[in-house]
């Protein structure tokens, strides 16, 4: 075993901080490291936060921390940014607003940005989850800046998912439910002081349903005044018993490790024809009838994928 | 030559919609079609519009429709949402918003959202431009509802980028500046009559540089009043000359073709991937260990690549 794996066991802060650095840029020994780790994965209680920005997932990640340390349980967060492709401000921000737990060894925090390449990411955070949970915590929350597909991707692999909104957000966010109503296990309706806070509540529960037994929540809470956080806190609970009862979990967690293992290969399968691609002949006096216009681009699209489909028949 | 083909040369309403269709669920002729549009396209000015939700980007794409009107320019407006596997209200919304329009017949109105596939949706809204153009318009406007990769991935076709940011927007958005700074040719701060407006120009300002000779300008405007409208328009009108000036226009579009091409490539392989994962039995025998915890994810996903790789190879 690595050493580096066995302080990660110890839930030593150091080694999990650069065991997820190897994951994040897929360097050293990373690949015998999560092997060593899966084994003694499964037992934290995963937690995925999203919703639009500005709704304050990152004040209620804080709060639900806050809360979950006066029940002396060890807390990690994971902060996952698939829109900006370096480290910037709002990831920044978490940390200033995390300041309070900054000297808690039972809290771990974390940030992800995407690097410009979002696979990436989705699988980076899946694996960081992995080393987060092999490494002790009871709770790992895992909170998105935005609710593109990354972000529904990344948060899917909690056991239960938040959907945070608030009031006074425009026609075009609130379209966005349409994405975010199939994801979330709990809905919560944030800034509840503002104007409006009652009826955006109202709406959701009107289009909401039960699904595996399980009515889906709406809970109207100020992340800022604590007000309704305890309440949130017991629904995450309750959700949580319910999505962890063995035969339930087991079956979700084989329908995802099919759904990973499916995309892990098809994304190293259609970076390998991006680099072949790049050398090929055929390619290069397609592109240029293309360029000409003497041919379009779905045909030689057709032609090209047709001959490297060729190949996997094979 | 297809019927339909000829009938949006003439910019056949109807027609355009049909073949829009057709390429958006890649059925009937739709391949047929796009061979024979291709060779029409690359006249019309394309305009991409992104931002956060809420910034009012469809409020100021209906503004400079009506100005690019008044100059008797005939104009297409393709308003494109991968967050919403449905067509929802953000969408429903624009069209009651372009009311305006409906009755000109000089202006064309399409929404599409991603049915799922966000990689799809990229590729439809490639071809759906290249209808539009094709039909003879003279500005295309590509809209998006936020700002996630598949969203700057659209509006990266535009041969002039606007990103729409407001006053009063949290930490979290202006972080997703980063991904933006990249894709604006021009930067538009929304609702100028919000406080905050003047330090959002000035914070913009000091963060952008020029690139290939285009000073990237901000400019204040509000849609509500039209306010500072007319000068956007100059200023798209300016950027637009430099970016389809012939050469840097041929250079762009042999790049951009290329990567559409690869892409395209990709996605086909790595479809056929999952097809032919799902009857594998391999791929059964090594989940079931993963199930188990006898193996790990990763080493697993590299077995089956390697496999599957090894069928490139050949």
């Amino acid at each position: 075993m690595l050493p580096l794996t066995k302080r990660v066991f110890t839930g030593d802060r150091r080694a999990v901080s650069r065991a997820i650095s190897l994951v994040e840029n897929r360097v050293g020994e990373y690949s015998v490291l999560l092997g060593e780790i899966y084994p003694h994965t499964g037992r934290a209680s995963v937690v995925g936060v999203t919703g639009p920005p500005g709704t304050g997932k990152s004040s209620i990640v804080d709060r639900l921390v806050s809360l979950c340390r006066r029940k002396n349980y060890s807390v990690a967060v994971l902060a996952v940014d698939p829109t900006s492709p370096i480290t910037g401000g709002a990831i920044l921000g978490d940390r200033v607003r995390m300041l309070e737990h900054s000297l808690d060894p039972k809290v771990y925090i974390r940030s992800m940005a995407s690097r410009g390449n979002a696979g990436g990411l989705s699988r980076a955070a899946k694996d960081s989850i992995r080393i987060l949970d092999a490494a002790g915590n009871d709770y790992i929350f895992v909170e998105t800046v935005g609710i593109g597909q990354t972000e529904i991707e990344i948060v899917g692999v909690a056991d239960t998912v938040l959907v945070v909104i608030m009031p006074e957000l425009g026609d075009e966010i609130q379209a966005n439910k349409a994405g975010l109503m199939e994801i979330g296990d709990i809905f919560v309706v944030n800034k509840s002081d503002l104007p409006g806070a009652d009826k955006v509540v109202y709406n959701l529960q009107s289009v909401l349903s039960s699904r595996e037994g399980w009515k889906q929540p709406v809970i109207k809470i100020s992340a800022k005044t604590s007000e309704g956080m305890d309440t949130l806190l017991s629904k995450i609970e309750e959700h949580l018993r319910c999505a962890r009862e063995p035969d339930r979990l087991a079956k979700r967690t084989a329908a995802r490790l099919a759904e990973e293992l499916i995309e892990n290969v098809a994304f190293a399968v259609s970076e390998d024809v991006r680099v072949k691609l790049q050398r090929d002949a055929e390619f290069r006096s397609l592109l240029d009838k293309v360029e000409k216009r003497k041919l379009d681009p779905e045909t030689a699209s057709t032609l090209l994928a047709r001959k490297y489909l060729g190949h996997l028949e094979s």
